[in-house]
């Protein structure tokens, strides 16, 4: 049993005698503490002891290009968090059944970066959680229990986001009333929405009303689709006619990620019902939630106590607001459009000069370049491995995704710069070289 | 619709009029942002802007006695804990897929606090998702899906955790295949076992197959019921022998809140399958975990992918190790057992003058006295809300719990002294008095 079965870009545990001897004696050990459920990154994981902007570095000072992290979004270690957070945590850090502005004050500011409609935001400690909220508010708000989501779609993983997460694998099946799309295609406005309301009719005949359904609009565990940004717009009134909500989930596009707005969604120019948040908004400490329509939010949260220990507590609060300030004051937003534009350029030069890259796109820094075998145009999910493992020897950090694995995710911190695209792209060609020349 | 309709000791947004002006603008902008499902303590609520070992303070430099918060458990901003948390903010914070032995000196260091037998620990960020993940493995592992609860349990607001949390009140309805069961009584070791005998057959009889029992050993929701020890034992036999795995729910009774021991289950003396953790685990920081017999985990964790974007991150681990740190050098477990005693022996003082309180009990620093109608003995929830309200506007803090409510839970930080039991005592008699001269 290959123990990386569901996972792109796992390490091997029978390719153990492969390590040095220090790091298969921490493989080792992590196994016995940790369980088989703990996968590593990488054929030849990483250590890492210390973090700084879109670097880490192991144990021998070794510093390694970090173009996959979007969770310390701003910048690993970003004094200005790190500040805040140390701040807090000498200060208060308490629950939100006490009155505090803090939180208040956060809320007031996330929301300010939302269409009006979504008026009202609540927290949870991860994504996970958020997923999970949102399904539990659609569900209630709705009477339905159906659910929609792309074919190889990621929401999480408590029962009721693994239920929706066909990217797990076999072993973690859907939940029944869970209907699949596939993803939007290059050139796919309204072939998507048709693909939806085909879902939904089905669902129907089934006997299942609808509750809800849910996309990252950015698609990243499908491969990673961005384009055509209008092509969300006619699902949302596919959704609505019958009776469901439109789940946005902003894990990925969010919090500026994709240059050209704050909000993934919003580069389709839709509003969604419930938007769901996640890995970037406390730049690592566990921070995220759910902003709502508060006419979807009354019935729920009148008759139903939602209470999270440590969701909005002080600390992560602080943390995330220090995400916001840093966003702004550094013009994060408009980093990630200026400097993606000039990442998938370069990879497309890139591309231009091998016929193992099919195509590259992306949104911001969201970027993706897929692999195919140069004969057939399939795709090459072994290929697009072992140049991940090729910029790994190389001290480049990137990863793969897709339901064949053959797309490059490359999804730096927000601050990444011009010279480290450069850096990046010297690696990748050299990896390129590796694989031509490989036996 | 009374917005407190499933929370004891919840602020009445209908009462919003009898607020101060600052509080009552807090308490409506807080409304117009979170929405409703957001609840405060208290008729009037408290605002707290700092704290520091068992005390919280207003905005006026007040202090409120805390013997409520077990999340902080080794006392609030613990500089210990607060000067771990900046310093590994500033270092590096990640995720589980690089190699760090951060987190494995951790897992080693706490699964050597509980028996051998659990051998593996896999980390999350809340207890709810530490429930979510347990009843995941049990599901997985036995092939059924039942559950098997206390009548008025609580585990969590996840969808999966919610179903096996009554105490949420009747607009969050149980799962189909979960089972519910009368709590322990005081002299009660074997019936117990016997009605968790009777819903599992009962269970079968609807082709309904056990996965789990899931308890606080506290039964802390139940309206606290920490004896008779012995009557966890047979239950465990009776859930093996059904195929189904024995979860501690260690949420509330772990890290040494009994005093007898690390974890409440071995005050039963028994060793479950799976043990959860959560609230004062990173005395604030959200961390939480799930400690595994290695052969439960063996299949699951090979088969399914359990990624947990911040769990097991590695500030919350850093935290998480301060927080043993303390329990040992400030000898808080021995401290919750000597104190938490003379916490009884003074509430039992103060019952014996008063037809109000019937029985007081509980295990370490987590106590419960239960308010009762003089003439009847009935449960008598008014009276003990009275006094928890009474409590607070002499700035100590404490809470009720129970299916009436009318249990007062008192469960500090663990550093609470004799002195602060001769305050909470002080200010309880008090509060008494109030309630025998009320009109």
């Amino acid at each position: 049993m290959r123990d990386t079965a569901t996972m792109v870009n796992g390490f091997d545990m029978s390719c153990l005698d492969a390590l040095d001897p220090e790091l298969r004696r921490i493989v080792e050990r992590r196994a016995s503490l940790l369980g088989p459920a703990y996968k590593l990154f990488y054929r030849n994981p990483v250590r890492v002891v210390r973090a700084e902007g879109v670097h880490l570095f192991d144990p021998d000072g070794q510093a390694y290009l970090d173009a996959y992290n979007n969770v310390p979004s701003v910048g690993h270690c970003h004094p200005r968090v790190t500040e805040a957070i140390a701040r807090q945590a000498a200060t208060l850090n308490t629950h939100t059944r006490y009155a505090s502005e803090l939180i208040l004050d956060y809320a007031e500011r996330l929301l300010g970066t939302y269409p009006a409609e979504l008026g009202n935001v609540m927290f949870t400690c991860t994504g996970s959680e958020a997923v999970d909220l949102a399904l539990r508010i659609a569900r209630f708000f709705t009477g339905g229990e159906g659910t929609v989501i792309t074919a190889n779609a990621y929401h999480g993983v408590t029962t009721a986001a693994a239920e929706i997460s066909p990217s797990l694998g076999p072993a973690v099946p859907l939940g029944r009333a869970v209907w699949t799309v596939a993803p939007p295609g290059e050139a796919d406005t309204e072939a998507f929405a048709t693909r939806v309301r085909t879902a939904i009719a089905d669902m129907n005949r089934h006997g299942v009303r609808l509750a809800a359904f849910i996309a990252d609009s950015l698609f990243s565990s499908d491969g990673i689709q961005p384009d055509p940004t209008g092509c969300l717009k006619p699902v949302v009134d596919a959704v609505h006619e019958a009776g469901g909500l439109y789940i946005a989930d902003e894990v990925q596009p969010g919090f500026g990620r994709t240059g050209e707005a704050m909000w993934g969604f919003q580069r389709h120019s839709i509003v969604p019902d419930l938007a769901v948040m996640g890995k970037p908004m406390g730049n690592g400490m566990p921070i995220a939630g759910v902003a709502a329509r508060p006419e979807i939010l009354a019935e729920f949260g009148h008759k139903i106590r939602y209470f999270n220990t440590f969701g909005g507590n002080s600390v992560s609060i602080a943390a995330a607001a220090a995400v916001l300030d840093v966003i702004e004051t550094e013009r994060l937003r408009e980093n990630a459009r200026v400097v993606g534009r000039y990442l998938r350029d370069t990879l497309a030069g890139i591309a231009g000069g091998t016929p193992r890259i099919g195509a590259v796109r992306g949104a911001g820094l969201y970027v993706a370049a897929d692999f195919i075998e140069p004969g057939t145009g399939e795709p090459d999910g072994d290929a697009a491995i072992r140049v991940v493992n090729g910029l790994r020897e190389r001290r480049v950090l990137i990863s793969a995704t897709g339901p064949h694995g053959s797309t490059l995710k490359i999804r730096p911190p927000l601050p990444f710069a011009k010279t480290h695209v450069d850096q990046l792209a010297e690696a990748l060609s050299a990896a390129l070289r590796d694989l031509d020349h490989a036996p």
